[in-house]
């Protein structure tokens, strides 16, 4: 593998959406100045494309292969780092996809467990992201563990509990799952080359107390330079700036949080276009939406 | 509509494995064989294909749609009906599977709720449902559903009520779960050209007691005889006949009962080279799929 | 032990609502009609006291020793069989009430699983209701197990499997859990002087399908004849006359059910004064209790 | 209420077990030596009795009393506070506990939210909760979160927004949950004269990065010292030291850890005879006991 593999992933990754038309078709056209709002606006320079935020599993094949494309191609010179999520229900397309971040020039793929037949024990999730690194052997390779989706029953810590013998590319795990003792765990594991990015947003100070090197959120599209803040004062052990900013976004995520109602927000602070969520996932109602960016804006105010 | 989708399933229906070679790949050359081992040895002439049991969402959408047309074409004659299942993750997959259908000639369409993002109430998976039943609207549309497996909460009354009056397709349910008093909900709402087929092999009796006009089930691949013997006792009112072939199917299906077991039965029953399963689901170790063959042979001995 | 604890429970079993004063206080001068309204009214001879129903765990150990004296004592010559629930979430508190049975006479006690330190292994719990049962060995003894309320996870199969060997007084169980495989166990497992007793009323048909010989159940205070017709409708094969008393159940337990709602019903139906539960359950608002009583009343038009 | 009951609690707080006698009774003169330990071998001066750890449930209400009055007698003058659990399943035995608390000159109560009957809202747990306090209006009430334990589905936050105009005495609350968002959204709605306890050892670091002011926890029998230097080193902002502590936690929790093990933890450690657990708990197999003693004292040399 390239030492250039060896980067590891630290600070904030943007996990991005996914902009629709809106007759429901994926819009690449955004996606350029998606790139320049996070770079400039956010001071965000690593992103995380296709994942939980992209709906991937919503978008077909071809889709998430044209989206990968553009964010490669208008992210080039821009981004750090840009990681596809390739994880599909089937280890087939999963293997299609991961060739394909291979050939466009990604900087890393990260894989879900299957989750309608969930796998039994952590060995046979094991032997499948096996089966999907060897395809794409020179791409870091990331698991992404979120139990609260895939509703598997495979802790954390048992899956890359030496799993380097197995999948020599791997290179670390996105944890969003709110079990920090598993989190704890795989701390203890870890090898140098990895990477520990915590994914529960509104729990991040927490991740970072655990031993979090980095966090992919969905807020970070438009709380960027906040959680950068965070992380800042939390190294400098200055926790009650922690805390101030951690009780603004626990006061913004406070009811009725859902990706519908994340996109709308992203939508309204940014100004991208980037469409309802596709179904079964719903659109966030207009009153809803104003009422999340105007509490947004009270408690992050311009600067 | 063509009046012949007024056709109303009933009895038993099996829904198929999906033959792999040993390589891995789909072996459609089973295909013919299996249809005359069904029909001739079962007496079972109605199959669900691409369900979970045939592991559909472990297939690509070609491996589907290839499988699809094999079942359409070696069952012409022979079968009486047939019900593609063609649920995705994707709406825009399962479009595209609902239209192939069609265009092949299948007898019916079988969608569940997608999984990974569940929808958060029942209209938001009717909306969904409506999405595909529009764009294949001469298919009799039924609604698969199964919670245990999409962990969705919704109930199964909430999303069949009236629910005609969204989809003038809709022909009925597959209903794959244990909660018998939401099942009795549906067979309330029931409109005389719905066909509301249980789904939970081992609770059939409990299930019929309910209202069940039929069955849709793995096991009726390798017991589709008892099982027709056991549907006729119902409805003769001979509960002692039924409750001992009850006790034979418990028996059976007591301890370590999973997809890869049951598919190795299969094997071990019919004579037919169907494979070992895709990963994440694991092949049933050889001694354990002996000692539960064994047990089948006891249990229902040869005629 | 003696010979007629070997008489079998069979038929229905209402499990008793517990009689509280306005103050709050238990209420027992109200059972001595209340034994007339089930025996009379109801043609219901079998009780369970001190159950779920009867909101055991909310009462004190006084309280449910002197709700026991009183239906021990009125309802004797009228009653064929009266169980007493004893199970605490203490072991020295079960023990307690089991002595207490069986010195005022009761016929048989029951005991669920401890569920705030659940048992870990089906063998914790044998164990546990092992060290019940001895202090009252001359009681049948009826394990009863409700899933849904204690949260265990452990099956009841597990725990029956060769009891006799352990409990010489074992007589059986009261199945109220939706798993009818494992209740399809358990009648398989069953001795000839256990009584197998199904506990989900909107469920009875089912249970009956799989071998129930009995029910223990809180609409069966009001609706106790029309259960009965549907047991001896059963028994005779005559499914549809079955099915339309069920259809009656489905609609009356449709929404919005539970212990407040079902006690206000019984107050309604019976005419006795009953009073509301105690906290942490709420009484059933009025406009809500009279809706449901109308339509209770629709359903089941008096004689 | 007298202002000494404003005296805040910090730092941490030991949740101890039950003494029994190997015949299974309580076994209250551990008490006095138990008290010496806490103070003098870990530096604990503050109880926490006849919670989770004490397993109370378990207990009669004589044995809850008999306890609690002997560690009140015995930390006399030693401890600083001692707060009783008085939460029981009834909410009249738990208002019979909170007199006797208030009687025997305990510093504060606190109350889970019974679990077999599970309040269905917020309001209903605020007003059992309620009706507890005002029959020990003195003493500081103290909201024990739990839901692991308890089942009931109700946010601590919507438990304790306001309860300070329903419970005057309200003080604050344990939390023992790994929400952390919730406990995050406690933080904000917390009054000066409360003190918000965290609850879940293994992963204190993160609640104290949430806003924790302290912790009560069963491990702090016998790592109190150790955490009492995670705390300190957590104040001055010395991650890096926190993270020592933290990752030799977590690798003594790692596997199989349960009550009976912590309890039998404690008897190697301490040299107390506290005995084993009652059914349905069990008792720590010897084998697997002295391995983690063994790990305890690599990870944790005496100073």
């Amino acid at each position: 593998m390239d030492p250039a593999v060896d980067r590891k992933v630290s600070g904030i990754v943007a996990a991005t959406f996914t902009p629709f038309n809106p007759d429901g078709h994926i819009n690449p056209a955004v996606i350029g100045p998606y790139v320049d709002y996070l770079t400039k606006k956010q001071g965000v320079t690593n992103v995380f494309v296709n994942g939980t935020t992209g709906e991937s599993v919503s978008l077909s094949m071809e889709e998430r292969k044209v989206l990968a494309e553009v964010w490669c191609r208008e992210g080039k010179g821009k981004l750090d780092q840009l990681i596809v999520h390739v994880g599909c229900m089937s280890l087939k397309d999963t293997q299609e996809l991961a060739r394909h971040a291979e050939e466009i020039g990604a900087d890393g793929i990260a894989v879900i467990s299957p989750s309608f037949f969930k796998p039994s024990t952590a060995d046979a999730l094991r032997e499948y992201l096996k089966q999907v690194a060897k395809v794409a052997p020179t791409l870091p390779f990331y698991y992404y563990h979120i139990p609260a989706m895939t509703g598997i029953n495979v802790n954390a810590r048992d899956v890359v509990e030496g799993i380097e013998q197995l999948i020599p590319s791997f290179r670390g795990l996105k944890f969003s799952g709110t079990d920090l003792m598993d989190f704890g765990q795989c701390v203890r594991l870890s090898q140098p080359n990895w990477s520990l990015l915590y994914g529960v947003d509104e729990q991040l100070l927490a991740g970072l107390a655990m031993g979090a090197e980095g966090a992919v959120g969905s807020t970070f599209n438009y709380m960027g330079c906040h959680t950068k803040q965070l992380i800042t004062a939390f190294k400098a052990g200055d926790l009650s700036q922690c805390r101030s900013t951690v009780i603004c976004c626990v006061l913004l995520l406070f009811t009725g949080f859902n990706l519908g109602v994340n996109k709308q927000l992203m939508i309204e602070v940014s100004g991208l276009s980037l469409g309802p969520p596709r179904l079964p996932l719903l659109q966030c109602p207009a009153d809803n939406s104003q009422a999340i960016a105007k509490k947004y804006h009270s408690l992050f105010p311009d600067p």
